[in-house]
């Protein structure tokens, strides 16, 4: 919020999800405690943002076998497996545990259901590190399928039907319907993170109230580009990749400014457009250090 | 089975479905060792069968206020409510409980599903002497529903959905597919009776090595038409409510002669067809005591 004619608002829910964000932050707090942080794998597939961890003294390793002793070990949102864990455990190197929560109580399902008899089935992509871990939680194997398709015909007893946390609602309830087709009992927990239609919720909500929107991430992202197109549908939109291609002709006559960002979009970058955007139109800059300090900007 | 050059078998799952042959059974066999037996409620909806128990000194009341402090009670396949059954209790009347094994699991489900925090969800008639016991196992208030549209619309946090054992499966699949879309966690138990579908397959079985069908049962009865339907698309078939609309010109030919029988044929209308096709196409009668002995027909 500005004190001039302007006010510009940032959507809540905006850019990084609740886990992504949540393992960031422990990152970096991390960093400022101990040295050699590692992280088994990128925290995230951001080039910039794993430009500022190294920046940070905090690298990825691609394997537990390249995990140095004296370390400090960060397990990123997607989890890691049982055995992994154990592995680290057996380094005695210091393990700080940033699996997003959703998909923490997921691999509690997998546990549970397991042990209560349920034949596991997982909805999600086999090769995603988040899949993978969640599989080591199942007591017997998993059926870990694409789509509602590739579970096989057969007479369960009892069926678990859990999703890896990015799947869509659709593609969960058909393997669902067909799972209760094949199964006397059933149990269904929607494991889907409702991230995307959160922020897709969001966007809207801001959109409804400005009378311009800019809509920063990757041209071809295609939850990015999504965000334009509903925030299109209700008024002025222009979707960018940084501030250079910002055009301060944009506002005149618009006074009230909404802003929103893609799924991959780190904080910093919107907040450089928040503020270029203030900068320009009331010259001045608002120094906001984060940007959860921003009125109106706070995770749901 | 006849040992001249005819023979007659009657399909497995003839008849009354395997809870209330139980109960009749239950009830037959306490009648022999017990006098003042009362059901609670008619054992089935059969006037013949009635009139048969009544001669047996089993005797049906329809409230528990009516059973007499001497008297022995049948719980029939229904089930009663749990606060009937403490009544019963507080009788000191002697208790022989015949509740359909499928129904008492189904009883059991709800009550496990409550105490786990689970909203039971029951597709039936809230009227039927079924639902009304098993609404009895739920902790909390169960939500009765007669299709998957009556189900309140709203945030579940947890839904578990039974069924009462005579409801169909697509209206059970809808209404599981329903709440899937409404709460985080399901737990759905199939808890519908396979005893039609499992009636029409075995009819469906025995008219494909017949040459000739006779299914018994209302003209009315929808069961028992969807019986005739069946085997009528493989074979030559005749729907019959008695004896009296035997002709024996129909076997002409046709040696290989098979019975099957609706819902709500007791037995003895089947034997008594059985027998007289024997007695006048062989001669003689082979005065079968109990359906159970010929051979090719056995409890599934």
């Amino acid at each position: 919020m500005c004190i001039c004619k302007y006010s510009i608002s940032i959507a809540k829910n905006s850019g990084f999800c609740f886990g992504v964000k949540r393992a960031i932050k422990i990152t970096l707090e991390a960093a400022e405690q101990y040295k050699k942080i590692q992280t088994i794998g990128p925290l995230i597939h951001n080039p910039q943002m794993v430009e500022k961890l190294k920046a940070n003294g905090v690298n990825y390793v691609s394997s537990i076998d390249n995990v140095k002793s004296d370390s400090t070990v960060i397990i990123r949102s997607h989890g890691i497996t049982k055995g992994a864990y154990k592995d680290l455990s057996d380094k005695k190197v210091k393990i700080i545990d940033a699996t997003c929560p959703y998909v923490a109580k997921t691999q509690q399902f997998c546990k549970e259901l397991s042990e209560n008899g349920f034949q596991v089935v997982i909805l999600g992509d086999r090769n995603h590190p988040e899949v993978v871990a969640l599989e080591s939680f199942v007591k017997s194997k998993a059926i870990i399928v694409s789509s509602a398709e590739e579970l096989p015909h057969a007479n369960y007893k009892k069926l678990g039907i859990i999703s890896q946390t990015t799947q869509t609602f659709d593609k969960f309830s058909d393997l669902a319907n067909k799972a209760i087709a094949m199964a006397k009992e059933v149990h269904v927990v929607n494991t889907i993170c409702n991230a995307t239609d959160i922020r897709q919720q969001c966007t809207l909500k801001l959109a409804e109230k400005s009378d311009i929107m800019i809509v920063i991430g990757g041209k071809n992202s295609s939850n990015t580009k999504m965000l334009a197109k509903i925030s299109s549908s209700v008024v002025c939109t222009h979707h960018i990749e940084t501030s250079d291609e910002l055009d301060m002709k944009w506002f005149e006559g618009n006074h009230k400014i909404g802003i929103t960002a893609g799924a991959s979009t780190p904080d910093w970058i919107i907040l450089d457009i928040y503020n270029k955007i203030i900068e320009r139109l009331c010259g001045r800059n608002l120094q906001v250090a984060d940007i959860e300090e921003i009125p109106g900007y706070k995770e749901e």
